[in-house]
């Protein structure tokens, strides 16, 4: 720890969770307040108006779970769009797919991919350089919105928490616009907030969906940065959806470069949802 | 929050997760410093030297896996020894199964008790007046060592992690003693720490475990107030354990009661190792 360390705190309902180390950064973007931090244990961590968004050491928590149980569940991936996303993670997870040929990820604020292929390159990795990304900076939900039906076979939701200007993430109308462009047997995968910290928005989140599409199952999994840990990653299709039957040789190629999901991890998360979480869902 | 309010931090790693609140107890027993705090989201919690041990928001994250996954597995089981777990509610959910005879609890440190009746006395709940439970101030060690051979069907081990004087709660030696004492049948339980902010003692639990006992499942899940997040629960037993074969009739009953536990979270819960465990395992 060096003299100018200095703690950073994320705020929730009357807990905190703070990372120690140097501030890199602190600047305000057009939307939000960015912060970088070098911590010992967590290395580089990006927190955006006062929420952990990722770190070095954790981020693979969240992007695996966003991107490989869609992914490794469906054989058509030609066109993929990533909502949000800046950091780069979960681009980084989808260019391990040789069959990909386009990923459109749509960031409204451009400082965050600046800062992160400026402080956090590690998270987007590979994927910063890949012919196949294209970044358009530009609202998701007008990005769906003047986007042909039918065109995509991914949509990654990858965003932060409903605030001023994402809130418009998390309603029916977008949910919509969203099952307009997926391609027939496309898969919506979104963040789904935790069942715990963010109850209320989670379960809204799930019985959405289930009244949109005509299927959509929810995962449950760690991030150690975000509030309570638990976090929640649904799936959501115009069709049945198969995540628990993934095609194996691809699944298993994937799993070696893990750090946290395989299969048996991701078949096993579908299952996870706390009792209480099942029996609101039931009443 | 009132003028008193204050921030209690654990600090972990250069992270720290802290509530806020009314400081109702601070004192130093024969063995650790007892913090009590009035937290308006996780209600009273309970710090001993510095860690987050149990909260009344939370604690059912943690007491519901140590418990249900045994107790709802075997049929005998007339004898329950519970080492630690000071706070009650180990013991408040063991009481919930009939035909338990008799459980014995022993802690190291009776101003937990102490303070635990007095502050967080719904924790312990009915257990504290079951005539079943009976109360022991010893140390776990000497307990183990001085029980007679094939006596307990179930052993809960319910402590904090290695310290002073719990460091040989997690030895070779003690582990043996406990397999010693349990019956022919008998689950050995315990908190096996965290596969994220603990990494190196949990992989130590399993590895050893792993060679004491003829078997040995690890089960992961979510405790909000421990560093990371991401706990572990492992049981181990003298024969082959059927861990996902439990007696449903009295499960079914048992987890109309849960906040957190059920088969289906249960039985998934035993294949949620993160994937670098289990290459660090196989490695």
């Amino acid at each position: 720890m060096t003299d100018i360390a200095t703690w950073i705190d994320e705020y929730h309902k009357g807990s905190r969770f703070g990372l120690n180390g140097k501030v890199l950064l602190r600047k305000n973007s057009k939307y939000q307040e960015i912060i970088v931090i070098e911590n010992d244990y967590y290395g580089k961590a990006l927190m955006l108006d006062g929420c952990w968004m990722t770190s070095l050491r954790d981020e693979k928590y969240y992007h695996e779970c966003l991107v490989h149980p869609a992914l490794t569940s469906i054989d058509d991936k030609s066109h993929v769009l990533i909502i949000g996303g800046g950091d780069g993670g979960t681009a980084r997870e989808c260019v391990k797919y040789a069959n990909i040929a386009k990923i459109d990820l749509v960031e409204i604020d451009e400082e965050v991919i600046k800062v992160s292929k400026t402080f956090l390159k590690e998270i987007g990795g590979e994927a910063w350089s890949d012919k196949r990304l294209a970044i358009h900076i530009d609202d998701g939900v007008k990005w769906v919105e003047k986007t042909k039906d039918n065109f995509y076979d991914l949509i990654f939701i990858d965003c932060s928490d409903p605030s001023e200007f994402s809130n418009l993430l998390f309603k029916d109308s977008f949910y919509k616009e969203c099952k307009r462009i997926l391609t027939k047997k496309g898969i919506l995968a979104t963040q789904s907030e935790s069942p715990e910290s963010f109850k209320d928005i989670h379960i809204n989140i799930l019985k959405t969906l289930k009244k949109i599409f005509r299927a959509s199952e929810t995962m449950y999994s760690f991030v150690p940065i975000y509030p309570s840990g638990i976090w929640s990653w649904t799936f959501a299709s115009k069709e049945e959806l198969y995540l628990s039957k993934p095609n194996c040789k691809e699944a298993l190629i994937i799993e070696k470069g893990c750090e946290i999901w395989n299969l048996n991890f991701q078949n096993a998360a579908f299952k996870m949802m706390p009792n209480k979480i099942v029996k609101e869902l039931n009443s």
